[in-house]
């Protein structure tokens, strides 16, 4: 322990401190600089987890974890080795490989988390939302916004495994999540090809009359492959015609949104889906706020800090806040993201640095 | 000239009341029951125009007024009775039908106006707004957003009429409108299936990363027949199944809007779709704003106050303020709607009043 | 007639617009020069009206006219001579002169108008809102907005004018008005020198914890004297001490607001209360909607379009859409303002040019 | 380590649990009643903190801890007995009683981390904000909003303490913290009665027309005593004459406010101010987020859980979430409180439950 002025610690000073720790006390000056670095100082750290471990890994568990009542899903949650004894691939936010086996059913409840599934590979798992069905298919972008009950079951003999991702890590955080289980099985087995919220909703620019009130989370249970595929060739296929349309030269994104306001889908989590040329580059990038991504095709790597890692299908990686990234292609490059875009800047404390931007780095 | 309490004029009231005209004054009194009525009392009638003679008279001009500078539309405005001297189908809105012959051109320019175009038949016009050629079809909805450079030209032999919809009233009354010319021929002329502006934002639930803000008018260019009538097909199905869809029975209907901000498409002009089952019926209805509607497919009648007007495919009708309407389908019956409900929410007059609703009726 | 080529009528084209007639139609081509005109062309015209003349016309009127049921009100509104026949100030504002003798009461009513009161000298009247009596002083903005009860009763022997502001022509235009009657006196007589409203919201950021939603209206009920004062006069103060403070250079200016969202006091009005230095001058400014100005204290000229005007204490005038205006003060020269601008920006076509600006100009 | 179904584990069980640590994984299973529980279940615990104790030991650092750059501020953090090895008074909030001696100085710097001064006795320092001295008495809310540069001086040869309120715990968790020194000493050593933003921005409804946007945090430096109490006062004296105006039955409160927008006055903290009359209580009350309270007079107690607790002038005390609280009042008893409430509100996750609230018990 040391004064403001580094000089050593006097008697009556160390007695001062062991007065502070017995009431509950504690000086801001021995810890400012941990408190309010310079620059957001993250915990958490650059990681990378190999799909391809990962599936082995939620196959074994299929085979020696039933899943059921009480622990409620079959899933595997990423440990930040910046945070360890935890499940959180960030500070804020959580991801998981969840697992069912053939015919198998994870049972209905609800909580405030906010939660999401993305696909990238397989089929023939139903997420059942407030009683309603949603396939579950290849590069689909499934939503189950707080509150609302849910389960899934698997229609087929085959076992399908797919992404979880939820605020776990803040709502645990900040105490303010409720959970309360629902029925044991689905509330609706049937498997229809397309859900009633996305019939409801899932049209461009159309809402229904019956429906006009700004909503807090998405009402769009799914978002397509089909549509998040032809949006991206499309800015792709702009920026070739020469109009503007990517965000920077060769890397088309599109965000997910609530169309009820043009926002988030989710209050916590923002969801996007990038596309790199073969051979394309994004510019190195400092964010506010921690991101998950996971490769959905082709192949390419990611600068995390100071550190190239080769990445291939299904593989994904935490990027925590303020550390700079930048994605190379070398294939065609499709990736998905997840982050806590939501929580930083309606809170306002958004901020990008591009280091290379005045240097006529692309943007 | 009287007395507030209805006595006659003496002659130091008669030299009162000539005063106030001398010095550019008028007293509330005398007129405050016409300025202030107890519900609204509009100038504007309801009134049905009929497409057929809509039509036979916008080729007859086609024969004889040539489209160009100046002039630069041949647009034939619907004139509500009750604003005799106006080419004003209420007092907000502006509705004409436009007439491009074969391979002509209607010359670029740009106002502070907001317009659209709805099709209720014929194809082969291309609407070039702000350079980006946008196909008109059948059952489309066309967005020229204010201070859009835009131009149409026919890309067939075949002559083409269409329904403008602007808040040109509105505007002038308020004295918002600035107006600009552009080129004599459309800035492209190209004739692509979809727009530029569709394949970077037709999406449901999707925005491209490089337009994240909000804005004021809908980027979409153009809403497909296509989602439209599916959107309301599964409306009445998911109603047939037992789910809420629809605004009351048998009556499914769409608002157009605006995707980065979930409103609607444009900041004066709301557009919805309604389609009502064969042997439905819509809930007689008052409501503030003043609406213009055109039948699209199928036949039925509107009561309109007093009267009941038979209608079929093309047909349009106006609807004033409070005036009551309710809608009765014959055959399935598809109608498109216009109306001045921004205005009249952004400020704070929306109300709706439904005089079975307590009693049973449909709603 | 003429055909957009400027050629003359034919036989057939004579009998086109005889049809087009007959047809409630009528072709835009003739008319799109005056309906969208470069720039905004009002009708209004700019006008003064002189507070002496005004307040004698109104003594005349209060022996004359009785106050009571039916007239409601001894107001004597401004017609702009470019809408003659009517009592519109400009197209969207009423403005007149409301006169109250000793001990006379003008009934309770309330209207969708939404309706204030500015006290340019006297005192003695209490405008009853809601049930709340709000004393009226010199210097005070006083509200009503839509749809609250409110009558004014004089508690002294002496006679009091003031101006009232009203959405009237707005609202008779648009058709969204409804009016109802209540008593024949106000509903409370009492006559405390601060109302209700104020006790609970007149304080700087301070809002009741018992009513946390955003209303539309303000519910300041009375914006008083003392404190608009106050804070012109550190405008300027800070001005002196080199600190930005002011719209420019010598001129203060202030926006009343809804606590509540920061924005306008009421949906379609803006007020604002404006204090120039002796010998400063506002720069020449078109801006898109019309506002109606009070001389409050001091005297100066105004610049409309190509006139200039003399001002003293009380003389009114309006500024309609995008005409020039400045103001040059010969005294410190104090101006409360009123304006459309709600309704313009909310339905985005605000727009403002400073011809100088780029040439050093004051801002 | 247990399966879902509580058996016990086998040798593949116990590898697979050991496989998922060194692939830096956990499964939900083994903690989702931790991480989801079925109502917040908060780490932090109710504490209180004594007035005299704290200001008794901020008294001895004041003689043994100097003051100045890097430590940059003697100020001591309340730590959740809950949270040990932090200074957190609750997950997101700090608390910390700040001591400055006669003539001292505490340095300039700013940072992302937003923050506010409450003082419960004292006076003679000012906070110089972005260049701006601000006086700090008895009873006043002064607010250093994120990256502001603010250093504090003390005027006078008496010390004074105060405490501080800021979202460092929340900001050091998620990541979002800039931080950068300024100058040594403050860059205005006036002492002004009245600060120049107050100047500019604190008359209730009025905003300076040069600063018309929406401000993320409130331009109002200092919410002064005066109006504070007379507003709280004024809501008693309402109830007392039969209005509605308090929040419960003898409890006014008040919510400190952004002008510009009517929300809170920055993005992460909510401010409030409570009064209670001798004898009143507020009904029990669950709430999602937490809460820092301070006694600003009089004497009462509060229950927090199943604990009472006698307070007096100064006295601290933390909410956790949902942990059930209620006030007692001896005499009128006065109280400042910060929470968390933005981020839980702007996030989705606000909830209250209120047990008696059915039974006919105070709300």
């Amino acid at each position: 322990m040391q004064q403001m002025d580094g000089t050593a610690d006097t008697p009556e000073l160390e007695q001062l401190y062991r007065d502070f720790e017995a009431q509950s006390l504690a000086p801001l000056w021995t810890q400012r600089d941990d408190l309010m670095p310079l620059t957001p100082a993250p915990k958490a750290i650059p990681h990378v987890w190999r799909w391809k471990a990962l599936f082995d890994i939620a196959e074994r568990s299929g085979e020696l974890v039933p899943v059921g009542r009480g622990g409620e899903r079959r899933a595997i949650g990423l440990t930040n080795p910046g945070l360890p004894g935890t499940a959180y691939a960030t500070p804020t936010l959580w991801c998981a490989i969840q697992y069912l086996g053939g015919f198998e059913t994870a049972p209905e409840h609800r909580h405030s988390q906010n939660a999401f599934r993305f696909v990238v590979e397989g089929e023939g798992v139903w997420t059942v939302v407030n009683g309603d069905p949603v396939a579950m298919r290849r590069g689909d972008l499934l939503l189950t916004p707080g509150w609302n009950f849910h389960g899934h079951h698997n229609d087929t003999a085959e076992p399908m495994a797919w992404i979880d991702g939820l605020d776990i890590p803040f709502s645990s955080y900040t105490d303010v999540g409720f959970f309360e289980y629902g029925t044991e099985r689905v509330t609706d087995e049937a498997s229809p090809d397309v859900s009633r919220a996305e019939r409801l909703w899932a049209y461009p620019g159309l809402r229904p009359l019956s429906s006009l009130d700004a909503k807090p989370s998405s009402p769009i249970s799914a978002y397509r492959w089909e549509y998040t595929d032809r949006a991206l060739r499309s800015q792709l296929e702009l920026e070739d015609e020469g109009y503007p349309a990517t965000v920077e030269q060769g890397h088309a994104a599109i965000r997910y949104t609530n169309p009820t306001t043009g926002g988030d889908v989710m209050s916590t989590i923002r969801c996007e889906f990038h596309r790199l040329r073969a051979g394309a580059a994004s510019a190195l990038r400092h964010e506010v706020g921690s991101s998950v991504w996971q490769v959905f095709e082709g192949s390419g790597s990611v600068v995390l800090g100071d550190t190239t890692h080769r990445l291939e299908k299904g593989d994904l990686f935490v990027v925590p806040s303020w550390v700079p990234w930048s994605l190379q292609a070398e294939t065609e490059f499709d990736l998905f993201r997840f982050n806590d875009g939501p929580v930083i800047e309606r809170l306002g404390f958004e901020r990008t640095y591009i280091p290379n931007r005045q240097n006529g780095a692309p943007q």
